[in-house]
């Protein structure tokens, strides 16, 4: 499939990569300092040397420069902020690996794991800083200098709201009861807010207005959600063999999902269930049969399309034009589309 | 003592801790999510009840506004960046806390300790993202968004020195070979450059011009070196009654300090003498007779002493001016005293 989303991804990730390595201080990757982050990345291996692995998807950072684009600014000048959005997202996967104990991501060994929770923690701190020195380079680009402060002022807040929905989510864990008022909060600052801020800082930097900064800030945010709720759909009914993720991962491992949320909020019966440590095969069964009952999965369709609508309708509010336009709408539609 | 720093202090303290309480939220101190960095900052107690402990000595803000004072600006618009730069400190010290396994600080449990090392690690990253905010309200003051944007480079640039100072510290702890010069680079990052900061931000602030900037720079971090080298023989030699740090504690943690480093490049014996695991008193006393015996006091002492007078040329060389300039000689006298 050759579209507008391919041909502008093609021109934009090589530049986009270039500028992160840059700003991680590329001649230095073979310092041990520079050289976990580089790990992180997924530039080099262990030993520190180079290496291609499937790197993230850098779905933000695209996001963002065609947003500048389709805003009427020009995305090369927008790079910075596009490194600086990839580099505070993936320093907080670094802390939230830590937080979750996880031992792997992206099937590779996490940092905490090979260099210990101590470095780890000191290398997402590094990262965080150097996330600020990428777009302290907006103003090397031509941006002007009001702009630049405003943008470096919105993702600290954006930072500050992530790290508030980090606590939630570790705070919900140890939380009997957790609504679904309360999940969609967690979630909104955990995930969505960050996709709101690649909106808000493409339009910010294409020089336009606070309504149309709005529009695209809530288009970001509502995709971020719509994608969180269908990714908490796949974790239930999901294809594996489509997604790549086990199927009824989120009940094996418990994990407090807005179907599952929405379930425990309707039916004594499963709470009852819940209570169980075990979670073998007849857990799982029994508790889907029960979300199905309950039509838990229409119940978190219904509001994944709802977000999905919302974006979408705020992508057409802030009038988006030429071919990054196109672009926009196939990455939204790649990203909402229903397959489950 | 009634001098020109006490009252300086008395003002510029309470319109720094008013600055830092706001940007942490004040009306949301009973939050979990803020309530745990209010206890760090020893506002509230571990139910986030309001408290008085004794706090920090704030040396740092008080070096950065006194700084703008003398460099010919307005202290008061420079608040906005000494409570970054104390928060900047305090994050750092929960994270080190973490990293260390500290369980007190200032003779109260850590934020790890009471509410674990996940909590612990986000509530870090919160105050630093919230550091930044700090910054940023620099342009509310009338700051120079050019200085604003500048200031906030710099406010980075040194947070990844603080993160690589840390990283270098936390790898000496592993290593058996550890040279004099290495460490001074260790030291220089990790605590030197963040009061070289103070300096840069006060008279960059101030609206002085680079060289300038770079003299009140220098002041700030050879005054830092020197206050470290000092504490590194206080570890040694001090007198418990009047430093309330227990004497040769630093012999008993076996911790890589100057004198000690300078002891394990000149003599066989004492390298023989750290290999045992066990410091008991005999270790300690056997150590600090090696260390006499090798006029690693003296080493040291000359080099806190260098330190010192370069310290104060730059202040010297930067032309501070009115009550404000007495106040800082007074500042840097307090620091450097010679009470070993």
């Amino acid at each position: 499939m050759n579209n507008e989303l391919q041909t502008f991804t093609a021109e934009m990730l090589p530049v986009l990569e270039q500028e992160m390595r840059s700003i991680l201080r590329a001649d230095r990757a073979n310092d041990a300092f520079y050289g976990m982050m580089h790990y992180h990345m997924g530039w080099v291996n262990a030993e520190l040397q180079p290496v291609e692995v499937a790197a993230g998807k850098r779905i933000r950072p695209l996001l963002c420069l065609l947003i500048t684009q389709a805003a009427g600014g020009n995305w090369q000048q927008a790079v910075p902020a596009a490194a600086a959005i990839e580099l505070l997202h993936n320093f907080s996967l670094i802390h939230d690996d830590i937080e979750d104990a996880s031992p792997t991501r992206r099937g590779r060994e996490t940092l905490w794991k090979i260099w210990g929770i101590e470095q780890a923690i000191n290398s997402g701190d590094a990262m965080f800083a150097l996330a600020h020195l990428a777009m302290t380079r907006l103003a090397d680009r031509g941006v002007d200098p009001a702009i630049v402060i405003h943008a470096l002022r919105r993702f600290d807040e954006t930072c500050v709201a992530l790290t508030e929905g980090q606590h939630a989510d570790m705070a919900f864990e140890k939380r009997s009861e957790v609504s679904v008022a309360d999940y969609l909060a967690m979630i909104t600052g955990k995930t969505a807010v960050l996709l709101g801020l690649c909106g808000e800082l493409g339009a910010l930097i294409a020089g336009q207005p606070q309504n149309i900064v709005e529009h695209y800030a809530q288009f970001g945010q509502h995709l971020g959600l719509a994608f969180q709720v269908k990714d908490d759909i796949l974790g239930i009914w999901g294809d594996e063999s489509r997604t790549g993720k086990s199927a009824a991962t989120d009940i094996i491992t418990k994990k407090k999902t807005l179907p599952v949320l929405y379930g425990l909020s309707k039916s004594t019966a499963l709470r009852d269930l819940y209570q169980q440590t075990q979670t073998d095969e007849t857990f799982v069964r029994k508790t889907i049969e029960h979300l199905n009952q309950l039509g838990a999965r229409e119940y978190a369709t219904d509001i994944a399309i709802s977000y999905s609508n919302t974006a979408l309708e705020h992508l057409h509010a802030a009038q988006p034009a030429g071919l990054a336009a196109q672009a926009l709408h196939q990455l939204a539609e790649m990203l909402l589309k229903r397959d489950y």
